[in-house]
């Protein structure tokens, strides 16, 4: 599993399922957490596409001094996501060398998968949520009084219609629509999964031939965050039964984001009254082996 | 084994060992096996690169009707290439089940692997080559007096020594190469595969760069022998140490090479003295499942 919900492989079709620890925090704290400069620890993979979305929000948010960042090995073994990257095996903060710690800590024997990504309450070590649709809509708009000055609105009011109807379709057809066609058992599965992804990116892309984002004039946040390394150790080196010799492909030399796109020429205003956010702070910067 | 000698896969790098079967067929019969018309039969598998070769090689120079030509199931069982897409899964003209049997009737008990492409005297069934880089200079060398009418010189005595130095590093480096990649069992095995490919190709589209082919004005003959179907499904259903689900990927729409290329704006004579074949005979077209 990378993250996203447990998933289940092996002969029939991949299926995701629903988050289990769905708390959200919020402002007026109606779950008992309330939003706490400092408070809360988000422990991610950069492997996982779900949790990317989480540290790509934080990021655009400016709340990189609000919530700290945990970041798992690309690498899990039969424990799940661990934190072997860190000294001593063990997540500084946290305290834990798995994240299946934390999980353990908020309900003993849960019998799900551990996922990323994932918000840990540092003083309990208790996991709070592993939503991770819900981790990112609450970044966005229960934790604005913590975002930096100038951040965007990533969940504006006038466009929540719009913006959910989108996502649906992109949820359904290529988020899990990748996982569909690369986890398949069979020849018929994997035709039907590709058909499907295949034709929502057609779509997506006759909706993109003419505005610069999919809903509206909304925010860029993509590129600086992302870790090749460990996309493709995760994918290429963990699931074995897909491929067996566990190596992982060079390159891409440059990905595609990287080359002018021009898509700017469409206009709209990304930031609406906001800013783009500034660097990527030291300690959370992709490493050189990893970056685009 | 995909064809081309004797391969052996396993955790150690990727080998492939010469042909164990040189006799050749000459117009002088040296080795008893004298150019006739109608006494052999070449048998390919079109998913194998080295057996297409030889395709390509009979089919400009016309020998259509001289060698007989049976296609191989592109999936193997444990006794390898079998006839399985003939009636009762039997070989026309050569009556067997297995390629295998043509081996057996030259040498009792050979212990080396069973690879395409393979020549077979007819009359007595026994194999006479499967040395996959002379049958081809063979063929277009020894087999003159069956050549069409405008067969081009696919080996001019002139350019010999240029073409026999560029095939050597295209054997080695490309051939090889992508073998040495695709079936590496280890991280830098695998690289080490790569960078060489990758290398040698950047060397090659150099020498591409002002000139037509890789050698003099020589011959172009690539696409309508092409079966992407029976090449797919042989390395992504037989190989499963290395794809265990067996599904085969979709695509490609279109191959590039059949999209305009416009190399033929580097001028040259592409068939010398000679002319394009015609159409390939009706009996050997490609279904259109596998035509790009």
């Amino acid at each position: 599993m990378s993250g996203g919900g447990t998933t289940a492989y092996g002969r029939k079709s991949f299926q995701r399922s629903k988050a289990h620890f769905t708390d959200r925090i919020t402002a007026d704290g109606q779950d008992g957490w309330p939003v706490e400069a400092g408070r809360y620890r988000l422990v991610v993979s950069r492997a996982c596409p779900w949790a990317s979305r989480a540290v790509i929000s934080r990021r655009l948010l400016g709340l990189e001094g609000a919530l700290s960042l945990a970041i798992a090995d690309p690498i899990q073994d039969d424990r799940s996501w661990r934190f072997t990257l860190d000294p001593d095996d063990r997540a500084p903060v946290l305290g834990i060398r798995f994240l299946g710690e934390a999980y353990d800590r908020r309900e003993t024997d849960y019998p799900g998968g551990v996922s990323v990504p994932a918000i840990v309450d540092v003083p309990s070590g208790r996991l709070v949520t592993n939503d991770y649709q819900r981790i990112t809509l609450d970044l966005a708009t229960e934790w604005t009084a913590l975002h930096r000055e100038g951040a965007p609105d990533l969940y504006p009011e006038a466009r929540r219609d719009e913006i959910d109807a989108v996502m649906a379709d992109v949820y359904e057809d290529v988020n899990n629509g990748v996982y569909r066609a690369g986890f398949a058992t069979g020849q018929d599965e994997y035709e039907g999964a590709c058909a499907r992804l295949f034709r929502r990116l057609e779509l997506l892309a006759q909706r993109l031939a003419g505005q610069r984002y999919l809903v509206g004039d909304q925010t860029p946040g993509f590129g600086d965050t992302v870790d090749f390394d460990h996309i493709k150790r995760h994918y290429y080196q963990v699931h074995s039964s897909i491929n067996p010799t566990g190596i992982v492909p060079l390159g891409p030399d440059l990905p595609g984001w990287l080359t002018p796109h021009h898509r700017q020429e469409l206009g709209g205003r990304p930031f609406g009254d906001g800013t783009p956010p500034g660097p990527v702070p030291e300690a959370e910067q992709v490493p050189a082996r990893g970056r685009p």
